[in-house]
């Protein structure tokens, strides 16, 4: 069924008031279904939808919702349930909907939560954002050395309810230390009895609170782990990231990459939550760094003025041949950037690059310089022209494929994000060299 | 420490036989990191070192490496340990190495295996790649509606240690179709005596195994899965996909995305795995069809050759804009190609959309316009051509913006990936609209 007949037929349930069909599918339906249909209601419709779903779902769907309506529903709740949803929420959920909403309206959400939870948040929101701290949510369950795996399973019945995830139980010190983790699966294959100082296991992998959301979720898809625990400095234990947010995190780096690589800065909310201006404002800085570097193709062309006059069909190649040049530029920039960031390349292999780069570079340089000389004869110029043509296909090609091999890799080492490097940004560079690789060659073969 | 250390520790430790110490790394290393270090090494080492590494976890190391290595490995590791090690292996890792080999090689680790493994291990080989079946694993936890929690725990720990996630417990009916869900969670925290029927989810979120691996990453994503069954058109279960393949998946496909926004056929391998061939192969295809493209701007050229013999200062700034046109349309396509693979925005959205970007591009337009005024200017060229460059650059923007916009989408509504509309394709297609809207501008102002 598609979604706008789902909608429909919400809608008319809701006009109806036929609650008990409302239930029904309330009661079929997954949390992440609801969110996608309440979305898409009249305010006063979604808070209907929310008052008729039980507390731990309604908490549930919340999550899947954005800050702000989170913060509506949450706002003309009576105070009781609000309380109650906000303690079922997860944390991480909670700390992005508090700063997401003005200080005023999140200070008197954070009345509703008991003080040793409101501490917790507290330090939550002071993590910034984008690093595993603004990640992590405080509903772990953590245990004692120690306790055997009884105990363990004892407590994990007490408080797995509030947990977002039971996979992992973390160990912890009399100061709050990570000292280790023990997986569900592990307790449970274990013979009762067995002491969690038998079966944990203390090389743990963590990351500290300031580390960047994107090596965190490397980290956690190179080790295949379904949770990652955030530790201080001093190894504190702060909370966990868990795999679902690292999903959002990876799309998200993947977006911003891509965006860049096109030549803007990066949205940062969804498509249609740009406004007209704020597509501007993240466009035109780009295009006009990229005009005013453009602009010095002018500049060259104006040198070789004469030139041009004596032979105007050279003119009639310039597209072609700084195009070809960028397309080649475009091709390997592309290609090199995202291995980068995936870390399948590395600084250290740089002149392994540039030799594959360039190799690459003579074969498709010498393919496309063919081609030109072609494509000179079909316009029907002076064979001294297409001679040329050619070979400035083929240098313009060599020269934009080293060009686009080494630029990344610089920026790499230098900590600049290399998707700087744009396909917009390396055409730019290979246009006004590839028309002084092309006048030189005119001059040279044509005696002009 | 830096991987080059570790390494050369490792070749230190092996040249020297120190198997002691060896044993110590082994043990203290997750086997991600112990995979690293051994695909790093000579032959004869690596097969030293998997000699050492006690029998689950050398298949745990043999998963994080290449089918090509793998194989290499099991064929020389005597028959009995081969076997084990193959049979401890989860079962997705068994196909992809089976595939990878030839059929020969294949056969006769198949021997190693017990019958039924084997027939299982077979119907996995016929999913094509791509697919939801050929990413299941069959190394899941079943169990039958009828038993109790405690029943169900006792066959957790019987079977657990095979399994490769233990998060969920599939309830399988008398003919293998899938009939619901538990998850370990639930279980844990049911009062002992539950039965399965009364805590089973049933409406259980599967897909189906020819479902594209792209959409199953974004429907695990979206209900926050760490495993989803696959099951055939019948229901019955084939097996489960861990959210950890799904990562790579997600990874994957968002590099084929980047690869081919750069205008280059995708890489299957990673970057050092592709020839200098290979990446020719991948690149020269659309190189050539954008050259044969792009010569079409030379005829257009040709064809205002007179206009141009007049006024030579025209030529000067042809990089300039349709470098322009271009970086605007690289902008435009590269976020909505993203914004459609990631299914932030549909094809009924094409009006909302082409609004969106033909406004943001009269801005832009408008913006490149007047800097397009002054760049005349500061040439010192004829004011007169100073408004033609001025009005062809606000043109070209809005004209690039539109058919950046139009065409991703009318693509994705042809289940043609969007993708194919690269940078590279855009600038190419509105270099020559772009000379177009000019000359005629230029005729028009100049009343040539």
């Amino acid at each position: 069924m598609s979604d706008e007949k789902v909608l429909d037929e919400w809608k008319s349930m809701l006009a109806q008031q036929n609650i008990e069909l409302l239930y029904e599918h309330i009661s079929h339906l997954q949390p992440y279904d609801l969110a996608e249909i309440i979305k898409n209601l009249e305010y006063d419709d979604q808070m209907q939808c929310m008052s008729l779903i039980p507390l731990p779902l309604g908490a549930e769907i919340l999550e899947y919702l954005d800050p702000e309506l989170q913060y509506k529903i949450l706002a003309r709740t009576d105070d009781q349930r609000a309380a109650s949803l906000l303690n079922k929420m997860s944390s991480d959920a909670v700390v992005d909907m508090l700063l997401a909403v003005h200080p005023h309206q999140a200070n008197k959400l954070m009345d509703f939560l008991p003080d040793d939870y409101r501490k917790k948040i507290s330090t939550l929101m002071t993590f910034p954002p984008d690093t595993a701290g603004s990640l992590a949510t405080v509903n772990y369950i953590g245990s004692r050395i120690t306790w055997t795996v009884d105990q363990t399973l004892h407590h994990v019945r007490k408080v797995g309810h509030e947990a977002e995830i039971v996979s992992y139980v973390y160990v912890i010190g009399a100061h709050g230390e990570l000292v280790g983790v023990v997986s569900l699966k592990e307790i449970i294959l274990a013979p009762p009895g067995t002491k969690l100082a038998d079966i944990v296991t203390d090389d743990v992998i963590s990351v500290p609170v300031d580390m960047d959301q994107q090596e965190v979720a490397s980290i956690l898809s190179n080790y295949d782990l379904v949770a990652i625990p955030v530790v201080t400095r001093e190894n504190r234990m702060i909370g966990i990231i868990t795999v679902d947010d690292l999903i959002d995190v990876i799309h998200e780096e993947a977006t911003e990459d891509f965006q860049k690589m096109g030549g803007s800065q990066p949205l940062m909310e969804p498509y249609f939550k740009n406004s007209v201006w704020g597509l501007f404002k993240k466009r035109i800085g780009w295009l006009l760094i990229l005009f005013i570097a453009e602009a010095y193709t002018g500049t060259i062309l104006r040198h070789y003025e004469d030139t041009l006059s004596e032979q105007i069909a050279l003119s009639f190649f310039i597209p072609l041949l700084i195009g070809t040049g960028g397309n080649t530029g475009s091709q390997t920039v592309t290609t090199l950037v995202r291995a980068l960031a995936v870390g399948e390349v590395r600084f250290k292999d740089i002149y392994k690059v540039i030799g594959k780069e360039v190799s690459t570079g003579v074969l498709l340089g010498v393919s496309m310089g063919v081609i030109a000389l072609l494509r000179a004869a079909l316009l029907g110029v002076d064979l001294h022209i297409g001679a040329v043509v050619a070979i400035t296909a083929l240098f313009i090609v060599i020269w934009a494929s080293m060009v686009a091999a080494i630029l990344p890799m610089i920026l790499h080492k230098l900590r600049v994000d290399p998707a700087v490097v744009s396909g917009p940004f390396i055409t730019t560079l290979v246009d006004g060299t590839g028309l002084i690789i092309y006048f030189t060659m005119a001059k040279l073969l044509l005696h002009l």
